[in-house]
């Protein structure tokens, strides 16, 4: 039987025939919603079915199928990506996670045992019920899931001192191509035993294998914070600011957001922001005891020092989460004033002001709006460009400013993506970026583990 | 020409042709001190050449060299690997990175920028004088190359708080099979643009591709530690420290030895060590000001309530200095003992007792002297087997007894290398351990990036 003389009907069967009854979702209205993950691309095609997987065996089982039937596989975790990750593909089938929520926590070696359907505010939630504390915070964390995570290798606030989810991950089962499930690492602090394969895995966005379980590395509950606020009326101030607070110490949160940005929080919000100030820098110190306090204020007269018109400093957990959530915010509250596209660019540290200028230079010339917010300590923005969907050669222009802020990160020695992935909506750009060789060397790995192209085809390469 | 009709002598030719003068060492005087590293592999092979390569393009220029002739390449950095990773194979090219010294320290962006053959210690100092630190450390911290450390994803006595190699690797230039040189990563903090191909080379053992360049991320210096070291006549008592010490918080150090290791060391050094220990236990702190001691003094507390016969503690650097001195001397201090064959295996922390307890049980049934040093907060312990390699029945039970220590952890669901490399000594366990599906994964790996088998044969496959 192979997929040339069999019916669409008859391929459908044979998957449902292979897993637990409600498993297989083939209903039109119902498959909608698992077409598009955040990135809402509008080339989504339409698959043969969503597989709602309860196991690691459905999985196996829905490759083994596939494999025999060269049908694509497009996994999914709770479809919150933003870079088309999780675009569906004509005739393929969405797989998704969403129902595997299981996790063991193991306080004694301080590890858990996670499904990857499981959001990432649960684990930190399953954890902190042991004072343990799973550091990655995407800002998507309410709804993210942990596999989805470690498919992109998923960052956040936090990663400026404890790093991104690979530095978390030590062990993975996985469903290859054929439908074999492997495991890789496992609960051991150290284990050098064979190549990396939990680390090539990571970060491999559904092009080499399904992840079905993660076993993570945990540590002792975060400190309590104190929080710096400071408002500058110029770029190079802030950016300045930056540099010199991440030269002196290891802040636990420094984040950036521009002006457009500070008035799209503070119009909904209406917590007092600096209406005027051209950046806003949110800086937080986790170290022992009175430490934070010292390090906070170090953080503010490094603020001082560099023209800051405004330094607020607290040492109240709850005044600090505030002005936290008020960054989470910057996104959504961006949202109201239009349509979103939402960029990924990294620089290196010294170059935060060029890239931030140059794109503002961009929207000038592309004639949309773009507010930068970024996690500023790790070089990593979030540019988010405004426009109105209805309105066709504005959407054409924000696409085109979406590649050029691409290319200007590349031009700056930046990355294309510090944390969302390349997914469908960036992969135009993943050559100028790596180079040739480096997509050869792509290449031969996703062929040498998935010949006939069926995980997740279209992503990355 | 293939080489099937070309003579040793034309191959060399070609080689020397291809390479700066003095580059190609033949005589075979010299190219002794290159045929093992400190595994002193008895199955050395006799290599045709060694290779000094002073650059990427030297290194480029071999590879290109090997690949038209089919010639084996064992890449070499300061030969002080332990699992034969560097071993020679007849016929073929040990190729040194040890004239690579090069770095560049770039304090804005904490990172730096070196050659593979620079030692530990000399990347260690040249950051410092930036006021920075290259956390990993392994014991051979002093001789051992940056190179090679990456290649092995080496560990030491600071990554039970800091982490090991990989974690502070954000880049590499690498040399592949074919002579393409490609870069990967670089100084950005967070990049997930395409697989995470920097992480997949570290660790592989040179039988990848070959690293010419790393970028490495540096952190603040280290602050001043307290330290405390405790003897325990039990080693349950001790194995129970550990597990509470590390419920409780992030040493910066959490260092074990047994009777013989105590007692070599003493032997040698005379600090008044307890002789008639079971085990000793040295635990820092280096948490900002006041912290540190009052770390030490929780850790110094818990060896109290876990039955510690002596407990001391001290805030004087210099002095807790001296008891890590005390632990890293404890290898060439037992080596002084006999002959020494240097485990490396690593157990999740709950099992350690199990596997210093086992680990006796075999000592005692195959007659040789084992003496345990551990990694203890990581679970990465080093049983170092004293025999006398005269005696050949002792020597076999030797190597019996490395086989079954190795066969102990994985049943213990312990690793056969905590951080050592699997090289050529420990390949043999290595299916055992991680199964034959993901030794076929290995496998579709490197055949795809080095389909001539010629980099590193032998080593992990």
């Amino acid at each position: 039987m192979t997929v040339s003389t069999i019916t669409s009907g008859e391929l459908l069967e044979a998957l449902v025939d292979g897993l637990p009854e409600g498993s297989v979702i083939t209903d039109r209205d119902l498959i909608e919603s698992y077409r598009q993950d955040y990135a809402r691309d509008p080339d989504a095609g339409v698959p043969l079915a969503v597989v709602r997987a309860n196991s690691t065996e459905d999985v196996q089982a829905v490759m083994r199928w596939a494999t025999a039937h060269r049908v694509p596989v497009v996994p999914r975790g709770a479809g919150s990506g933003l870079s088309g990750g999780a675009t569906a593909v004509d005739g393929g089938i969405v797989l998704t996670t969403e129902r595997m929520r299981g996790i063991e926590v193991d306080p004694v070696t301080r590890t858990a045992v996670v499904q990857p359907g499981l959001l990432n505010a649960d684990v930190k939630k399953a954890v902190a019920a042991h004072g343990l504390w799973y550091p990655p915070d995407p800002s998507s964390f309410e709804m993210c899931s942990i596999g989805g995570n470690a498919a992109t290798n998923a960052g956040g606030l936090c990663c400026v001192k404890y790093g991104v989810t690979t530095d978390y991950v030590l062990g993975l089962q996985v469903v290859l191509a054929d439908g074999t499930a492997v495991r890789l690492g496992g609960p051991r602090l150290k284990d050098v035993a064979g190549l990396s394969l939990t680390k090539l895995f990571v970060g491999s966005e559904g092009t080499l294998g399904i992840i079905t379980e993660l076993t993570l590395r945990l540590i002792p509950a975060q400190p309590v914070q104190s929080t710096v606020v400071a408002s500058f009326s110029s770029l190079q101030d802030a950016a300045d600011a930056i540099l010199a607070i991440t030269r002196l110490l290891r802040p636990s949160m420094l984040e950036f957001m521009d002006s457009v940005a500070i008035n799209a929080v503070e119009d909904e919000l209406k917590m007092g922001l600096d209406r005027n100030a051209a950046a806003l820098l949110v800086a937080r110190s986790d170290a022992p005891g009175p430490y934070a306090a010292n390090e906070a204020e170090t953080m503010a007269n490094v603020c001082r020092d560099n023209n800051a018109t405004e330094v607020f400093s607290t040492d109240d957990p709850e005044e600090g989460e505030a002005f936290t959530v008020a960054r989470r915010f910057a996104i959504p509250a961006v949202e109201l004033k239009g349509d979103l596209l939402l960029e990924d660019v990294g620089v290196p540290l010294p170059q935060l002001a060029a890239l931030v200028n140059g794109i503002a230079n961009i929207a000038a010339k592309r004639e949309v709006m773009v507010s930068v917010i970024a996690h500023a300590g790790d070089g990593n923005t979030h540019p988010l460009i405004v426009y109105n969907a209805a309105d066709k050669a504005m959407t054409e222009r924000a696409h085109i400013a979406f590649g050029e802020i691409m290319d200007l990160a590349i031009s700056l020695g930046g990355t294309i993506t510090g944390e969302h992935g390349v997914g469908r909506l960036k992969k135009a750009w993943l050559p100028d970026y790596v180079g040739e060789d480096v997509m050869e060397l792509t290449r031969k790995i996703k062929n040498a583990l998935d010949p006939n192209a069926i995980l997740n085809p279209g992503a990355i390469i």
